[in-house]
């Protein structure tokens, strides 16, 4: 159970501080007008990782993504029967992220609508933007890169204190690359709370950002778990 | 007394360089037009204590924060003896930071109206921002997280080179979102100083600058103390 | 044969990252009105080899850079005969990344004509910008910099748990000097394949990308190989 | 004489890269209309000095600043016989780095007038920033700092491999409080090769970048010497 919490404050975290960069930061809104305003983002995303890895790694390894989860599974690295408690409490715990930045937002001079002005929530606009072939490809890629890292930098031997660094610093520099084609998630969690909160288009376009970052991170999982990108 | 000296001194590192990036940097008032100038004030305060964990943590443990010092009290891992010190420097340390900008400011060209134009004050603005409860809960959340990756990350089992650089990263991070609901102090310290040279807004709401990080650093310093988020 | 694979998947990870905040985080076209665009493009490339500095470092070495080989071999830290294996699997790295890109760009909305809006390839404009004689110093320069850091932060009896970070982050600075220049190879690889897609000017100038860092390279090898540079 | 050359090879590194971002970065021009701009050049001048430190720091310790050498004399951590070869080193090695900026700038379309456009030099500006109280305090405040930061986190018995990179984010943030104040020197080897370079008012006022940094080093050194900041 105490892993369960931990990954439930550490999704929060991740949650609270990347969407809230958007939402509370102005950088959402400043996108629209310069991408330099998805830097600030992205460092919000990446570096929460890093400040969680640090905080709860030492309790439950600070997935907080199911995606990281299910590849940590595939490259044998945890128990199969560890998944559903972890993905429960990272799903929970992005909830509570979004709850949060929700309460702060009731008290915004104006009021804020949540499903007009949004809650950081991911999407493809295939109008404007990307379609769902680019989006669905940026998001497996995106994600075998975030756990190939992961995988990488956690493994025995070359186990390394900057472990949570490189990890939280390879999500800034996806988000650099991402937050165009899709907002970037590579974290199904991530994007489920923000897209309850938004709905419309977000929830329906909810599948792709479960199914593209489990894809990426199986592929991941499979590469060390084959001992292809693993040390021996 | 050295312990408390080495606060004083980091203190005043936090502040000059903080509340510096403000008014020195150039990036308060940048930060009326464009959000992106928010990302060198949280990179100026949030590094500052990366700076000083490296150079007064050997002595001290590097709190400069009487949020931080109450959270390790609560959390078991300072003596409640040590509280007054701590805090009595950090607080010497503020204005000794401030007063140093206030020094240099003096031979701006034109001039600095202290009051007028501000000192890197936290402050909420419930007519074009965000009001009390936001600004409330956002600091209760804000301190809670950083005191939970201070608490996680200096743990002694897991202890790591690298926590003086996730502190304050995340110290960064809260700032990219918090700095547009209260300017971000999750610090009494920092921001009772520039509250007394500023007067006026700031010192009528310097009591949430005080109450709300505490707060925030206790309930952080119980879950460690419960061992709910702590290594066994 | 596992060490050539992770080069490449290294090397995919560098283009994809480093072109990606070019061609899909906006950050090429904004660099035409604001300088700052070179940041978050600087923070992509440098970061990810960062990134994959503990993701594969432990199987390759990461060099993910054929300058960066030759400097090993002339150090004397690579035997010669790794060294065709290495410089194929970063070639064809390079291909994949970028293949990675086309890919996604097929989904833009209007449309994307490579040859026309550019992959991240690296030139410099002699009309515009810098001419061929300040290309070629920018590149022995920077690459003698960047394989001098590398060379030094990977001795034996210094080696650093924080290397790759280092490393990156020379990558980093670099590209916030060059990119005005030539867009900041140091990376023979690197260059290649872009301007293999976009063709024109930037394949008519690749043989100073190649000849540069290699020249670079070299004299950052024979530094360390002398001991002029090295611990004893 | 080891570890003079990796003292010229290191502070000429820093001068270029330093310097570099303002001159050929375009981010000198571009600090003009913005005050964003200090950031890249900040990241440029701070992560030189962290990659120099694993590049050269297991030879010289990487001081590349006379102040620094200074305060380490003062500290008790350098023989004061060293001094002048360091010093030495450093200046050589400054006037390498511009020396390679202003061959690159030969190269640039339309000409570059060094003594017009400049070539980094520091400079306080009484008419439109800040007099020259302010830029002498503030130059030895921010070099105290630096100093602190340093002599604290190379200390026997905490040393951490993390050290070269808390000092470089060190200066990284100094530099975004004081460019607007002095362009930010705390190292009179960088000001005085541009400020030969350049002339006129740069060179009139290169005794307060000279004078200002060896004050603030010998205070933090004395307060190391003293024990007042040091481990025991």
């Amino acid at each position: 159970m105490k892993k369960y919490f931990a990954e439930l404050v550490g999704t929060a975290a991740l949650c609270f501080i990347g969407c809230g960069s958007v939402v509370l930061g102005g950088f959402g809104p400043a996108l629209a007008s310069a991408p330099i305003a998805s830097l600030p983002i992205a460092f919000a995303f990446g570096l929460s990782v890093t400040a969680m890895a640090y905080a709860i790694g030492p309790i439950s390894g600070c997935h907080i993504n199911p995606a990281v989860s299910v590849g940590m599974v595939v490259a044998g690295r945890m128990p199969a029967s560890e998944l559903p408690g972890y993905i429960i409490g990272q799903v929970i715990g992005a909830f509570v992220g979004c709850g949060f930045l929700a309460l702060i937002l009731t008290s915004k001079a104006g009021g804020y609508d949540i499903p007009a002005a949004g809650l950081g929530q991911n999407m493809y606009d295939a109008a404007k933007g990307f379609g769902v072939l680019g989006a669905f490809v940026a998001e497996v890629v995106g994600t075998f890169l975030f756990v190939t890292v992961i995988l990488g930098a956690t493994q025995k031997k070359s186990a390394t204190p900057v472990a949570g660094l490189a990890i939280g610093l390879t999500l800034v520099i996806i988000h650099i690359v991402l937050i165009p084609v899709t907002g970037t998630s590579v974290n199904p969690a991530r994007s489920l709370a923000p897209a309850i909160y938004v709905r419309g288009e977000a929830l329906a376009q909810i599948w792709l950002f479960i199914l593209a970052p489990i894809i990426g991170a199986v592929i991941a999982g499979l590469l060390f778990q084959s001992k292809a990108l693993a040390e021996d």
